[in-house]
């Protein structure tokens, strides 16, 4: 499918980028008050995640799923959301989200209302953690050269 | 893992059972304003995606998968949003929703504040289609007698 004009994903990584593959990428969401938000963004502008052949599924999903567990070994969060909406940007797109029972929106989904405050003291600690768990994504999904 | 007390997708069915596999069942799930949204649980007590072993998350994505697609093919939808995300209930299921640019979130989350209200008539039509799309999903996912 040709890339539209105007498409974010298209026109830029979409986060902070982590590891580049050949069709899918990883990015850091930059996402305020939930600092491990990841999403796994596939290179090619599909729509929806059926559009893909199943062994692109699979490749996608498997990423997903690697993300998930080193945000289980790294922070031990309440529970990981995972999420492809695509509503505003219909560039498919996982999330991949910790989520921790102190965190403002828990436990509503991050796009619903916040229930409390957020709390800066844990989130500058979770913060402090992503260094070694994308250290340890990126060893894992990082393409051979 | 054993059924922890209380978890209400090992204690009821969590929708309007559609098709009984198994490892995994669909249901529709009665959320009122989205006639078009059906969940897939797994049967087993399990937290997260990832605990699934590698061929129970292609067997659990595939008829995600066969659900969207199905979604796509009768309802000619916006977008078709997935999501496993699970922090109220923590029992593996993955929301399958058909939305619409009509619809009173889109193209917010169905968990964010509604943009609009609901439009009932165009729910109507939608309610209309289903059993269609029900017959077909049932022919296409039902395990042989």
């Amino acid at each position: 499918m040709t890339a539209p004009a105007g498409c974010p994903l298209c026109e830029g990584p979409g986060g902070r980028l982590l590891v580049q593959g050949a069709r899918w990428r990883l990015v850091h969401a930059d996402e305020p008050g939930f600092p491990a938000f990841y999403r796994v963004v596939w290179q090619e502008h599909v729509r929806e995640f059926s559009a893909l052949a199943p062994a692109d599924r699979a490749e996608c999903l498997e990423v997903v799923v690697a993300v998930e567990q080193a945000l289980l070994r790294h922070l031990r969060p309440a529970k990981v959301n995972l999420a492809s909406l695509g509503n505003a940007v219909p560039h498919l797109h996982w999330h991949v989200i910790a989520r921790f029972d102190w965190d403002s929106h828990f436990p509503g989904a991050v796009w619903a209302q916040p229930l409390r405050t957020a709390d800066r003291e844990r989130i500058a600690g979770l913060s402090a953690l992503l260094p070694s768990l994308e250290a340890d994504l990126v060893s894992r999904l990082q393409p051979p050269a």
